[in-house]
């Protein structure tokens, strides 16, 4: 049976066409700096935000309307799972990422918890065997459930900590049936609430813990995703651990998961921690930790977690120039961490907004392969830089020179000649990329 | 002569004074958790806000009333070491910091402004020698001068690179020459206007190059201050290397810069990054690098660096734990890095403003000796975490657990018993050790 | 039957009670600026945090533990009147405010809704009845249902117009059952998602038009409860037409409102909107507009409606000095529109938390009346704005001059004597009044 | 002589040019909307950006190159009537706007300014005769120099209350004499430091008695500019009272200034005040107080004024269809309020970035024009807003409804049918619009 009998395959029809469900951007096997698209942007699919979140907000009822649900909580798992691949094959995405509670109910006790993932995972493996489409990366929620109201590695009570234990195992179960090529960790509630009440340090040890537990029952197990850490300043903490890219890398440094571990980006949680995307992919690339990314975008003038699908073509095509940059993403993908506006409560809206946010990143993908052809970025760099290419600056670069041998220089050389940057003028020439 | 004939030295004369030139909290003597309070507090003046600022803002000119200025630049920067001395004094200012280009003229040349410097430091010593005062901490200022435009350890010309480590040289020279228990590096420009032009890992490779050209030197002359980094998030940069404590500890771990740099934390740094100056100070602390603050504070609902005079008790009470905590805050010590607002533009307001920050950081000390000496803290986490002191917590802070045991203990134990916080209690308790 | 058979009436014990049940600070019946505590402050509960609030967050599912669930939602609508009362009458709240939708169930139509309405109303004016507690306000909840996901009165949806107008004549109808004091709008959803699709005039004319309907409704069933506006930024929409005071101010004056709105000031939704409490009370009373007080606070480190339970004492005295300034706050009240934390999930936590809060509202109208009585802003300011007592201020104030007099007057006059606002100096003695 | 002898008028090249020096999306003469692009734009340059901003930001000294410095201050404020006019003819912007301290020194009197801005305004006036430039407004800045500390017509001392209704009337003759189109209010220290020695009401009444004063004044020397306020929430102020437009338009209101006063509005204040810059023109428009624009862009994510040269296609596209649909702009315009970047230090950089901002502003233009034509806004909030052209809807807009007529419709109409805003294929087809 189909959910959606009404829309076909979403195909390519160029920028002309007037068919709502149709591509403008996105033209899968088009050939962009000698990849397909789709090889290259690698999309991937939310189980949560598609399937399971029902339009509710902290001051608004469920108002999603969903042909899916059935009569028990079970039986609407299973319709989910027949509604979403059907929705990955009309969209053409290749990818699928979920959370354990995403995809079956918790029931009430753990031991029913894992019965029914078992239930539905086989019915995912059929449905990936028969499709061909594949799992980005799955992971543990460990947030929602009232026992990690304060925290599930980093929480205050051991058995709690046991519990996040086994959903991570599960996890890991589970991605090896299903060949997942990552796995990720958001710590949602792995943070605080209060400081006043807070140890921190054990808190930090203690997700550390978990994360080398994780990596040892990989080896085991002979499964190794990527693990990711996917970082997020607050909400719903006051404050979690995984701050930004730079504090997920600090916390992989000194807890040596350096080798094991790179991050999982989100666009709207870059603006959260007072970063643009560009930023927080540079700063992971820069230290070989580009894992893969969240694909969304927030409201910078709102101080929460908006998770829109992506529409601004400037902020994605400087993100997919990172990406470029970064040689690719793979194993990562682009995975639609977005969800529709409470406005947007079709089912049809599910297809009209994941269009919205693969043309907008075809856009953008095609738009850094011409800066990258054009050596854009490259010469502007070269040029800028220029000065650490002989002389002075290739011997500071050669580390040849110290602080007795520089101050000779600078006494000698007083007055450096310094160059405008012309950045607006830079400015106006990167939107002839864009527009 | 005096610079402020009618102002005695600042004694305290206890809470029911109506001195305005008294200390009414901050009494140096008091013993304090064993030691005195001066002792405790190691209480730096900044030379910066104190005797070269003059309440301009960027929509305003100079307004602050100062009786120091001569007929030239250096006779001026004379003038100034005789009041900032009669100020440290008069307020019982154990330490000071500064920046190069605060006590002297940077002249023509690198050469003229090194001789400014020769000359100006040999009065502050002849100064420190009559009072007993200490240099807590110098530093180069390498964001003010045009040639920085684009940074200093991180800019894109070599030749300022080479100057800017020529100013660290001197710098060094001159903690050496007065005996400065730290040296700060605080990035203004390090970090960029707009990343479309930066070489992000290049600026950073150099500025751990010029760190460590900073360690070999002071090896080399046989003078170790602290080495201290200041995170602060933007301004003026677009965005800052150091963005926080967290950033400037994956900095170091990165370039193995460790053993030899702490950070200078700052309460209004630590807001415009999104985080109490409290949780900075903790992310320092149990990181073994915690080294010295700038005391000050921000307005929240401000978007920029406001450096007001620290009067916000809580707020302090819970930054002075965090000291206390660590076991004290020396060789570092407690810096005002703070400057009295535009509409207070006397001269005696310097003593006025720098009285209300001293007795604000003396009630923040008491309040905190008094929550360490009840274990107010200390006796809500031991219960809040009690499960890690015994069975199958222990057993996982020892590292004897795996995801395959847990996964067998929680499937047997699956309903933790989970204890409300009462934080609203713990928050009204709390009011009555600061009120 | 009793909800809390262990929790007895709250009782002041003072400062050095150890009892966590009892008030520390707040005392009913002290007498404060010639009224007792309980009449200056008129404490209110708010029935949606304590009864219906079940501690869900965007990423947490329900864990409040609350002990007055029944088998059908009507019978948990019946329990929560007995267990609210009886919060109310141990905690010694005077008043209560509430949404319809917090006391009754939709039902599947208006009619049942309505019905249930008279049914839970009838018990409530019962309970007011033995009690003696009145209603401080009461309001329709026009943004949780889904049918107001585009607004309510500003809906772009005539028959939800006739919906909203429902609610609220319903809402009239109970206030005048129920003796209600004031009747409060806040209009979560009255603004927009997203201005691309937005036709801001009429959604702004549709409200008034709402608002008018009540006007005229009120004077037909001869019952006039102070309309009040309460503002907020955004939050659930993109943004709210109400964003601040100021804002509401502006939209009763366009549409001739003033004479019978007020507005009801949070101080969350002060913060959210980039002022502090105390400026926007101060806005509201400088316009005749200040009706009444939702007691809570934010965390200005966040971005959305924390509603914490209000425990700085600096800021709440600063709101309660604009409420002494006001001459009180009657026929409004201090309603506390406050949940508690997630991680205070027991029931008791509710007794905690108010005791916290009114203890804290206690402290502030206590600071507040020493303030006043000492004059101390009052000399402050006078001092401050002495010249326009006489000479050419005076004559400003009277209109007499205008721009060609002070011309003359300025170039006669050229360099008026600025004096220090010694502003640092000031808060340094503010802090001897809050703590 | 010419201060750019080597740059020619910049012309229309066409998006082909590889010209540096030339526009490639401004073409004055092109029609759009049946009128020139010129004439729909109304281009002004701003004296202060442009001729006196020095590059120097708080924590860094001057470093722009400008080849008009003279010997003394009178010299080089002539030399800048020069140079400005032959920028100003090379950009073919045909108006301008400067505060009088722009143009001229202030001198050591209030009477040997007036005598420097009648020398200065001299110069200008035969510059404007010769070329055709006309004055978009002037303004008189009331918020550097120390006398207006603590606030212009706002301050605490009624001697500097006449000093700025003297700036004020000198400013209204120099708008008379230059035959200057409107007249702005911008109030930097029109607000509060601290709000704990502030009398609101006063200061607030001051404001509008000055511009009463500047309403008659302009009768009386009969010239009527459009008055207009700029709103901005802060900086320099803690905060400033015009905060946003609905702000000013509560002021206008209030004190019944609405016939004589319209609003300027600037990109970079709106989103300071937690606005979309879209926002604030629709506020204006709405309230027929759209007066100007100043343009340029802000970072949101940093929270000071940074006046960067408008570059954002998308914004700009929106703020330019709030002026198609406000019939345009006239009598005021699109004033460059915008600096180049500190890196951008060198001279030529003024044109780069004019010819950025034009560009820019042009594309807004032309895709504002396309969006009006193809009625792509009006068809969407048609169809959105149809319910309001029949039956219930026409009847609630013709004020026939109340809350008891509307009861009965909706008990008899309880279910209505709401649909999907597809708001993401909304901004899909909109950034077809837009790139």
């Amino acid at each position: 049976m189909s959910y959606f009998p009404n829309i076909k395959k979403i195909e390519f029809e160029g920028v002309n066409s007037k068919n709502p469900f149709a591509f403008r951007h996105y033209n899968p096997e088009e050939i962009i700096l000698g990849k397909s698209m789709k090889e290259q942007l690698r999309f991937a699919i939310a189980y949560w935000h598609t399937m399971t979140q029902d339009g509710s907000d902290p001051f608004g009822n469920p108002v999603n309307l969903r042909p899916w649900l059935g009569e028990t909580e079970m039986s609407t798992a299973r319709n989910r799972v027949e509604a979403f691949f059907e929705i990955l094959e009309k969209l053409g995405a290749d990818y699928f990422c979920f959370h354990d509670v995403d995809i079956a109910p918790e029931g009430n006790s753990l031991a029913e918890f894992f019965n029914n993932l078992d239930e539905i995972t086989d019915l995912i493996k059929e449905k990936m065997d028969q499709t061909g489409i594949k799992l980005l990366w799955n992971t543990a929620n460990m947030f929602s459930n009232p026992r990690y109201n304060n925290g599930a590695a980093s929480t205050n009570n051991a058995e709690v900590f046991a519990m996040a234990a086994a959903q991570v195992k599960k996890g890991l179960d589970i991605s090896k049936k299903l060949g997942g090529q990552n796995y990720v960790f958001w710590g949602g509630r792995e943070g605080y609430e209060s400081l006043l009440n807070t140890d921190m340090k054990l808190e930090q040890d203690n997700i550390a813990r978990l994360f080398k537990m994780a990596i040892v029952y990989g080896e085991k197990i002979n499964h190794k995703p990527q693990f990711l850490i996917e970082p997020k300043p607050k909400e719903p903490s006051k404050h979690q651990y995984d701050f930004d890219a730079a504090t997920a890398l600090q916390f992989i440094q000194k807890y040596d998961l350096i080798d094991d571990f790179k991050l999982n980006l989100e666009a709207n949680h870059a603006t959260l921690a007072g970063h643009t995307f560009e930023h927080e992919i540079e700063v992971a690339r820069i230290n070989n930790a580009l894992g893969s990314l969240d694909a969304n975008q927030g409201d910078v003038l709102l101080g929460w977690d908006t998770d829109e699908f992506p529409t601004n073509v400037y902020d994605v095509t400087l993100a997919m120039y990172g990406v470029v940059e970064n040689g690719g993403i793979a194993p990562g993908g682009i995975n639609f961490d977005a969800k529709v506006r409470r406005s947007s409560f079709e089912a049809e809206d599910l297809f009209l907004a994941h269009i919205a946010g693969m043309d907008t990143f075809a856009r953008g993908l095609k738009n850094a392969a011409k800066l990258k052809s054009d050596g854009f970025f490259e010469k502007l760099k070269a040029k800028r830089y220029a000065s650490y290419q002989a002389g002075i600056g290739a011997s500071i670069l050669a580390d040849k020179e110290d602080l007795k041998s520089l101050t000779e220089y600078a006494l000698n050389h007083d007055h450096p000649t310094l160059e405008s940057s012309h950045i607006e003028y830079v400015k106006n020439l990167l939107n002839d990329y864009i527009h």
